[in-house]
């Protein structure tokens, strides 16, 4: 079986090139100059976000494949951009491989982006591939959004409601399950892992609500609600206030609470990489987005911080922990 | 002293953030979102190119400051916005690197961006930091060019000839120095490892050329002038012709050649990161642009492949090779 090696850098580009056509009417020059070229647009701005995806520290080959690596290094910075309110575009890639993986694998890996591409609307324009001792995938989404609809961190004022898509915690469920190999019912398994491996990021949602319920802030949940809502607090200078009740728990994290020393709260509270969106509005009554649950958690005050509300009524403060990248 | 780990990526993410003004009315929102954005122009295309920078294999911490490191990561990605004719305007870097590196070492890699920046007006926008084995920087540089000004790979034409800015081979010769430990004059050495350790991307020359000297193809030589040459040929489905002693080879290389086994030509043929322009014009008589000298190399025919002609006339393949990356 070829290994990277053998295919070199060139071949490598090569082979990039010939599966991903060149779709968008958009893109001037392609995978194959020195970089490539795409039209902007005046009534525009331009998001840029980049984010790392590293062996060992986000994933773990024994139980990540390949092409789950490729999907799920791409939801991070899609998600980034849906945290804006803006549409995914372009993507450039940089591949840091051992050259002795197969070539078998970086197609492996090639299909997860393109998958994650296709789903989003996203075009791979350009990469770079180098050797390296460890696997890791660096990933920088370009996005679009009109200036009236850029939704930012500092927008939240007193009065708003918060509010979050989908449900909280499955991703750090999956993690668990996959790095504890914890005893549990085949379809619990299988969905929890998935949940972790191939994460949604809320685009077609985010859209929804720049465009159409005039939000007032937002943020995507990728380091966990009590560190991303804490960016929101101190972004606005505002304090947000959460019920514990209303915390929209996956059903199945509490399968794997049940299953493990992990309380399913702590779970939705500081587990990272859920990708589900964190937003302010004011009078805003909102059930669904599509086909995706909104549940409201609290509202935002005047002051700073963020805290948990118990169904006593006592307040306590919800300390940005989470996952800790060094 | 305080290392990466303890300092955390919020940490981290809040010192780039203080050091970093933004300085460009383009940029609506800077550091510290989920996404920066930046204004677009219709007129212009906006460029995107991606290049990762790897300890071990693009350099080594026991030659290398961190400072140039962090220069270095960002050379090859304004370099091929400066291939392609564009103005490098923001850049996103992903930082890998393993928990127990020192703040001040972090700090020296963020010194060289930011140097970097200064000197060819780039605005760090964003980025992302994460814990790895070992030290890679992953750069995406976006940049703008005019639709009539950008210069491609594929557009050479026989009839034109062959130019290339500067000099040749010595980042090579620098890390051959580097690498090896040559004996050599104290001059000689601090010079030639400058030239490796910190490279100049030609932006204002580019900008020249596609403005005012109607070029037809352009790239900047990052992986040698034998695999370089190789794309023109390629992409434009013609045949570059290369007189042997017409190459401008950085004297300082003889020197480097004259202490060790490596020759010259081998040098200035398949040395890569010169990042010098090399590109094709038809009717240009052109020995300079601003203070840096253009030399004339050869001719684009009809037919295929890079060839060199010596000194009798003799004409032999010049094949793609150079630095292996895997």
């Amino acid at each position: 079986m070829m290994d990277l090696s053998e295919l070199g850098e060139q071949g490598l580009i090569e082979r990039i090139r010939r599966r991903i056509g060149r779709k968008s009417q958009d893109i001037v020059v392609g995978i194959g100059d020195d970089a490539c070229a795409v039209k902007a647009y005046s009534a525009l701005l331009t998001l840029i976000t980049t984010d790392a995806f590293v062996e060992g520290n986000h994933f773990d080959l024994s139980y990540f494949s390949f092409k789950e690596v490729g999907m799920k290094a791409m939801a991070a910075s899609i998600s980034d951009v849906a945290a804006m309110g803006g549409v995914p575009r372009y993507c450039v890639v940089s591949l840091l491989s051992p050259p002795t993986i197969s070539v078998a694998d970086v197609d492996g890996i090639l299909d997860g982006i393109e998958e994650s591409c296709d789903e989003y609307g996203v075009e791979l324009v350009g990469g770079d591939a180098v050797g390296s001792k460890s696997l890791a995938i660096s990933v920088t989404v370009i996005g679009e959004v009109e200036t009236e609809n850029i939704a930012l961190r500092s927008g939240a004022k007193p009065g708003d409601s918060i509010f979050v898509t989908g449900d909280l915690g499955a991703s750090e469920a999956g993690r668990l399950v996959l790095s504890r190999g914890l005893d549990l019912d085949e379809d619990v398994r299988a969905y929890i892992v998935k949940r972790h491996s191939s994460p949604i990021p809320r685009v077609k949602e985010s859209r929804e609500l720049v465009r159409n319920q005039g939000i007032h802030s937002m943020i995507d949940i990728s380091d966990g609600l009590a560190i991303d809502a804490g960016h929101i607090a101190q972004e606005s200078g505002v304090k947000l206030v959460i019920a514990v009740e209303s915390l929209p728990i996956c059903p199945q994290v509490h399968t794997v609470a049940g299953a493990s020393s992990a309380t399913a709260l702590d779970m939705a509270l500081f587990g990272g990489e859920d990708f589900e969106l964190l937003f302010t509005a004011a009078g805003l009554d909102l059930k669904e987005v599509g086909s995706t649950p909104i549940t409201k958690l609290g509202q935002v005050e005047e002051g700073s911080g963020v805290f948990l509300v118990s169904a006593d009524g006592t307040e306590s403060p919800l300390l940005p922990e989470g996952f800790k990248h060094f």
